[in-house]
């Protein structure tokens, strides 16, 4: 088996040689944007969806790439070309672009005029198997004491890896269990969503979801309105609060690795009757169809490994 | 002249060699905990000060630095030592410290239980070049479109380097003017800080300053206080608004590198007569005296260079 | 005439005798989640609708009934075929259950674990007499000095008899004018409800409503929805704000006991032209075919008597 | 030994008998302003204060007692003498006052003309065996999801039993901790108060606590003021944040039972060193002083007994 | 030619010598109601929706104009047509109503109870020179530093020329491009106004503009979501942010006299391609052929005159 | 009797006769910046204070006046000296500076280059009859729907006269009592001001006011601080809610006509006994003897006549 070689500024680098100086932007600044794509049977999934956002993330952050989207687009995948041959059958790859507008030392006061951006594109073994239980018993959401910042400090529609708030969070929420899985507030005490993941709940058979003035608008979020439509469930963005997952019938996160997490218990109360949903389990299923892959049980598959 | 050395988990590597993998939860999640100090005539600032603060900044973070105050004390000052040769005669040294809680894979969905915190110790010639002019003629402070996140999301005196706003509000403010520093107001409009320093105004021989409820407890700042004190001129902590910048006499930034920054210009408008203010000239001097270096000196000095 | 029998924790008393020890939770922590519910030509309305509310709102309160649904609305019906007898053709009664926690003597720190559920099942003649004129001439809707407090406080989705703000509220809107009808609004400003009302606006053959982000999902709300559909008008949930009452054509409340009360002027300025509108007139028009019974010639006959 | 006696609208009835209508607005309307006093040494401490308070919180609430102060305070001693004998030396009592404005049956829109208030005058044995241990080991102090109402919604100096969101707090954060203390947030994320308490934090031998802007004005939150002054060491109120807790030194909270209860935990995390701190001894040992009581040793003996 | 006529208060004066009092309300208290119309073709557009918009406000405003819509409107088209020969074919008017109380000298603390309302009408000639570039380079939008107050202050629905506000965002934006328009953000950081116009942005062939939560309900934003039924794209409401506007494909305000401007700037970057969009092209052609005028050639003409 | 002449633009006009143009600012935008002085004894009364203020307050509306403070001055006392005359021995004046930027035709979209400023110097006989009777019963304090606008719209210490917001909560108040008296909340219900006045109030001797984050730094304000001072009564600035208006012993507004203004009601309840309090009295009188005019007694003259 040949070694996971990541990209790194022009560069292919072995995945455990792959670094960047401290003085990057990355570290003094935490100025990174970034994407998690992720492949389906070894087939990047949405993969130009993931980089025309990461543009526009880009833009909104005020520094490039260095490239254009069409560059950024065949050179990941001519790193996954390279990587793939590592991935047996069934096991599939998370691709991620981390990019930063590169060497910025703080004494200097601003950028430097010759430093360039970084840019690494990474693949890595998707391994599910923190989350495989809880396709079938459901998570345990819980709301964290750290609120997401309002959008008039940071747009969380921006993807980037300045997570010290999702962090903190998701390390508060271990106090109540140590297998709970955070579900932010927003300052006005509303529903946003979890570090990389976004939130549903099902209600007398409608699907809702934050709207994305605090949250990301994931491309697995989409996927959700994609898959009501086709069966045929109403999807409805709107502002939700602790009292309508308390009284929901089914709740679920969504995010790139894991697809579909259900979500069974929040703060400490059992939602609808306490087991993953029949709506829930419908919107599994048509995700694996739509994507030739068993998700539940390639899960499986990663905790056995 | 030898090389310039950082402390790296527990080695010393030459400052252009000193990298940490791409897996590192600074840049992963934008998880880095952090001190600046400087030296004053090679001798460090209120080290400890500083190092204590950078313990209480963990215990927030919910992580730690898999060492004792007293040892990352005693590791600075050895850091430091290795490096002094290098520095002439009436330069200084910027000294870094980041803590980041080391490997933080995202396919894993948690920190790994075999990843330890990441200790990187820096020293730095303090080039105060680019702030050096503002000494005679002040910068011109803008308030940005971005605003610092509340506490209830991220208190700002957790000292850390996920500072994805800040980096924004100082790339906003140059629409206004290629050398405008930032000045950020908080979510219901108060002042706040500027990435990297606190801010101060004097009105009618009173110098007034954002408490800390959306500020960073600056050391320098701490200073100020204690001139003032010496001085004979009161230092009050209250709720300032723009309007408050618009009508003072004088007006200064604080921060470790430059100590003293005056602000002459607020959003387009000359604060007082528009020249650096005599309190301000002031408290640059008995700052000067305190330590034992020109201050003002040693930043044209830094620029000649 | 038989006398009038609470239940009252697994006993049936007279009403002028049911009472409570002053050590019941619902006395000292406030603590009584309720339902008010009413009969139509002596059938209880939507019984199960409010049941099915009650224990969402149990739920969230984090304590319970004691019983299961199924069993209370067994024990309510019952309730109810015993005190039928004393109403007359033509009159109908209120229903109200509370359920509060049980004793919670104060001094022991914590609800005492032997403590159990107190649940009060109260039938009572409907008096209408209070809102019977407003049928005709409208209420005078007033904003109070007193605001709703948000949801991160108290989703006001719970149905619940802690209810000092919105008496303060009731008491304040006298001041304008002694039959004045209270119109909350929360602390943004935007429209809320009233004590134990909802709020709807016409205009341009259109109604509005706030969503329920803070107001109760009212029963009564509810069924303007089902008639406006009914009827071919248009219904929508939105941010409200005091101008859309005041450019407003026509407005109303609902509530469990007069259904739709008419309001005809607001904060001293007439609504539309100051009369009760034709929508509104054919909400009450239909709601009374619907359930059998002349909303307003009873509300004009319980004045009588 | 006789029974306890509480007196209620004019008479006195043993405690366990004391019961009043389910029609009065303390339950209809959680409408009870109250106020809770104790004694040391069978001395009603500060009796006055409260009832002057309880006056305050009326006037606000806009109903009366139907009595004046003097009256009040004459009754309350003569219930207290009434029930003195049956306390043992070194026990002592809770004093409780609950006033409310009489019936109000929901059905008439209006508190009936003839409806005047309700009086309960109440001693307990002062029952401190569940807060004995916390003054050796501190409590922990946990934020709960709810947040208090924000004064425009309803000023918590009003001192009320309609306490919905106090108790629903208290449930939540035992889902951390089974024995831990609510310490509630106001709307903004500031610190206010526990159901029933102040809250203190100590740092650099400097005392501050929240102002009364968004917690109750408490008797013992004054006696603190007052230690203070006599042991010289500055008292302040400001606006405080989690993170003043995190890194304060000591905390503790005030309330009219134990006087003075230890925090040595906050979310999870040690306060200080995480032992009882020794400005929070002075405090006890000098308000033991103050009253005659040994307040540990009293708590201790409630224990045991 | 003739003199332009204004009508003031009964009376019709050349335009050079319309003067009222310093002491109306006008200019001692900001008080006027206003109307902005215009013509097409010497037309006036959509008249009685101004005049009855201008109702309401006055209603909200609580004071009157002394005469009935129906009086204003014939009094309206009289002062046109006595303007009208002035106005060359290709050229169109402004016409203007201010409603003030009338005078309202400060010191009697009241308006006197003989003042009586000031009616100003004036018709202007439509200069759009200052815009004619905007149609095709499209402006600059940037986001002021002041913010457009809370409905609960005063809703923006209520048109009135107490614009304090809106003049200070305008010069403010000015720092950033002399040329620069003004898009005011509210106090929570969304989207709301121009001084005068209304904004709308186009994402994916949906058109998207701000609730009238917090800007004034225009007469030509109306006509957007009437043209865009026409052209069968669809017009939402919702709440938007910066991060739209820096993402979105298309942007535009929308105001009486220019009827649609292009923004192809926003705060410094490029929207869309940086060029005015497809879709804004359409609406202004639309635009055009409703009203039988070139709105772009006109503008043009206005220009070179 | 000479005629009352008023400063427009370098011409003395009698009052009746001095106009602007309908196409000021003043009418066009509410764009004027403004003070009123008034005179003791016929002696302005700290002209200079208001005069400074003016100017840092069109420092801050971002335009100029068109000449210097010493200039203003020097024409102020020549405006008083030509009308002083007129004035009776025990009368007094009101000095009132209104100041625009000039003619601003909206039609051309901005400020035209060749306009400059409106400058307007008015003495008024100052009419205290209104008032007259609130010094011996107090007036009736109350909080109207409308809300001050929050600093980051637009700072109350701009003192201006686009005061619709003000207006209009003056309307408001009269529905609960024709000769009430505004106390403005801002939105987060904190009291602010009073259209024209400050607000303080008195508790155990000790005089209270909101700080000028939400109100005018009045001088009249000013002045109350400088008699504190004098009569030892200690006058401190912080956030105040209705509640404490409600428990208040005293309160009062000041401005610069009546000085000072007691209250002794509130939202329908009386502050204290419900009579003028003794700290009030006694700082009426102080300020009558700084001043050298009785200050009771010339209102109630102002009255007779």
């Amino acid at each position: 088996m040949t070694q996971n070689l990541v990209y790194l500024n022009g560069e292919y680098v072995p995945a455990d040689q792959a670094k960047i100086s401290i003085f990057d932007g990355a570290i003094s600044l935490g100025m990174t944007v970034t994407e998690s794509t992720r492949t389906f049977g070894h087939q990047p999934y949405r993969l130009r969806d993931h980089i025309d956002r990461l543009y526009l993330s880009l833009k909104a952050a005020r520094f490039d790439a260095g490239m254009t989207p069409d560059e950024l687009e065949k050179l990941t995948l001519e790193v996954w070309e390279k990587n793939k041959p590592n991935y047996a059958a069934g096991t599939d790859a998370w691709i991620i672009h981390n990019i930063t507008p590169g060497q910025w030392v703080p004494s200097s006061g601003q950028k430097p005029a010759d430093s360039s951006s970084t840019v690494m594109i990474i693949t890595l073994p998707l391994d599910l198997s923190y989350w495989a239980d809880f396709y079938q018993t459901g998570c345990h959401a819980v709301t964290p004491f750290t609120r997401i910042q309002p959008a008039q400090s940071l747009d969380a529609r921006i993807k980037n890896r300045s997570r010290f708030i999702y962090t903190l969070a998701e390390s508060e929420v271990k106090l109540v269990d140590p297998k709970a899985q955070s579900l932010l507030l927003d300052t006005d005490g509303y529903l946003s969503e979890n570090k990389g993941g976004n939130f549903f709940l099902v209600s007398n058979n409608r699907i809702r979801t934050p709207s994305t003035i605090n949250c990301l608008d994931g491309i697995s979020r989409q996927s959700i309105f994609t898959l009501g439509k086709k069966l045929n469930i109403p999807v409805e963005e709107c502002q939700l609060l602790p009292y309508d997952v308390t009284t929901a019938d089914e709740a679920f996160f969504t995010s790139t690795p894991y697809c579909i997490m259900p979500a069974t218990k929040f703060n400490g109360l059992e939602i609808g009757d306490g087991k993953v949903g029949p709506i829930t389990k419908q919107l599994i299923a048509a995700w694996s169809d739509l994507v030739g892959v068993d998700i539940i049980e390639q899960a499986q598959a990663s905790k056995v490994s």
